[in-house]
């Protein structure tokens, strides 16, 4: 299996190329996309695919214009491959918005679709895990938007995570289900109607506490969610540390309960959940964080691998296209 | 000056009754609303008077047409007496539902303002607090409603908190004043022409990190925004508490680290910043949680006295109908 990986867009590129030099696996062949520096430093081997690219997609570039403007970027030619079926899944940690809107524009959209979303897996408080969608792609959703996307999500986690009929719930301002504005209410409606395992709503008060499989938002709202969970868990743990670090007393402290904290922490590192991925596209795309280290790149991998064997993608379009699994 | 309180429509109403018993204050007469039964275990005092109501609102009541179905509840008399001047002040701790869509029916909008928003003070990770609304009262957000959550929540901030000219920000997407829906976008631009110091969009991430005064959203993505803040403290708090029980020695650890954590949970004590509150209402009414003790209250009074003593109400009827200060 191919997978295609963006060296460039990371805060630090050494810890792609420290991955990809120390991955071994027969399955795969990596196909790498750099600057010729970046290469260099790639080592020599049969499995490693080397394509030597003289631009880079920056932050500032115009996400719905550089897939044209930098035709040679390493973000725009891994997509290219993947457009062209030289890669199996794409991979890059660059921009989400030039790779969302070149993502769009080069490999397509599903029939039926007509704005992918944005998703993610994400902890809870026990050992379940929850897919989030849409994370921000699409910030003007339509009912029907909601409705795909519930689709697509339930067949990632009944694919990728073996849940036969993963359970959705729809993120709203209340329980009952005339809650919400319009988009939300006819929505709710649809979802009713059309998901098997529909649970209706849920508030982002039990975001954290809750075992559905599926929580459904807009892209605005389900972006100022995860934006909150990140934000709110980041300015905690500061203060938590602030606490233990304070004296003497309270270093001896965080001794005593260290082994507790390190499996909370390691609870709500993301970087085992693998990458955000857009549903609704033609072929697989994963997006890693721009902190993404070697560990973040080989979760996203083994997700890569997942997507590729369950041949999600194949699924998502025939069922999508059908109308019916 | 004269508060009233609707004895009902809390978890507790015991603790309810013991605030009112012991709270002595030269400055306020307690205006109470509860039925015969808890009306008997409020002292005689002075300085109490008691309403004797046959109805309560409860959760399942249609919030839209409960203040003519109950007629006799202890928020609708509470209500009916803040709209007829015989208090200044309302407070309770009934459904936000009912208390809002009753409050603006009785005690009628601001000129100018189409749909009220709903506000609350929270707290950072540094001693700054801040302004957060619309909370869910209008999850149809236009615009010009958001221009008018500034408004109101700068002169609020202003008076309330001696904050000379209080700093606006817009929750978004992204930093970028393009980011956003339509509703965003078009606020962004009302916003950066007419409120002084709007410092611009700001990401739900940094939410317990900024130092903004006042941060603006919609109701829907407001109600989402507070309920992950309060999901994510509960959650944690919850798994922190598991790791500092688990054994001996992680209590031993507990004990040492004692005085920081007691300090977290204080300043992520919700009681202590007073209740919501009604923005765009022509007399003010203050929400209180469900689950609010002695303390909530104690501090929802304060809140109360404030808001009366600096006729922050009649400045801002004036301000919204001359559109001037």
């Amino acid at each position: 299996m191919k997978i295609g990986i963006d060296l460039l867009g990371v805060d630090d590129t050494q810890k792609i190329i420290n991955f990809i030099n120390s991955y071994q696996d027969n399955e795969v062949e990596l196909f790498v996309y750099g600057r010729e520096e970046e290469l260099e430093k790639i080592t020599n081997r049969d499995n490693i695919i080397k394509n030597i690219c003289t631009e880079v997609v920056l932050i500032e570039d115009d996400s719905a214009r550089v897939h044209r403007k930098k035709k040679d970027a390493t973000m725009i030619r891994l997509l290219e491959d993947l457009k062209n079926s030289v890669v199996d899944v794409a991979i890059s940690g660059g921009s989400t918005g030039a790779y969302m809107a070149s993502a769009i524009f080069m490999v397509g959209r599903i029939e039926g679709i007509s704005k992918p979303g944005l998703g993610t897996m994400l902890p809870t408080r026990s050992e379940h895990k929850f897919l989030l969608t849409d994370l921000g792609a699409n910030v003007e959703a339509k009912p029907k938007d909601l409705l795909n996307y519930a689709k697509l999500g339930q067949l990632y986690v009944k694919h990728i995570y073996n849940i036969d009929t993963p359970d959705v719930a729809l993120i709203n301002v209340g329980a009952e289900e005339t809650k919400g504005n319009k988009v939300y209410k006819e929505a709710h409606k649809l979802l009713k109607t059309e998901i098997a395992n529909f649970k209706g709503n849920i508030e982002a008060r039990e975001i954290l506490e809750h075992q559905y499989d599926v929580v459904i938002a807009d892209g605005f709202s389900g972006n100022v969610l995860l934006k909150t969970i990140e934000g709110v868990a980041q300015t905690f743990g500061k203060m938590i540390k602030a606490i233990f670090v304070k004296n003497l007393i309270t270093k001896i402290g965080a001794i005593l309960v260290k082994g507790g904290i390190a499996d909370f922490k390691k609870k709500f590192d993301y970087s085992e959940y693998g990458g955000a991925f857009l549903l609704g596209l033609k072929k697989p795309t994963i997006k890693v964080h721009g902190a993404a280290d070697e560990k973040a790149l080989y979760y996203a991998v083994q997700q890569a691998k997942k997507i590729h064997k369950t041949k999600l993608y194949d699924i998502m379009i025939e069922t999508m296209e059908q109308g019916a699994e």
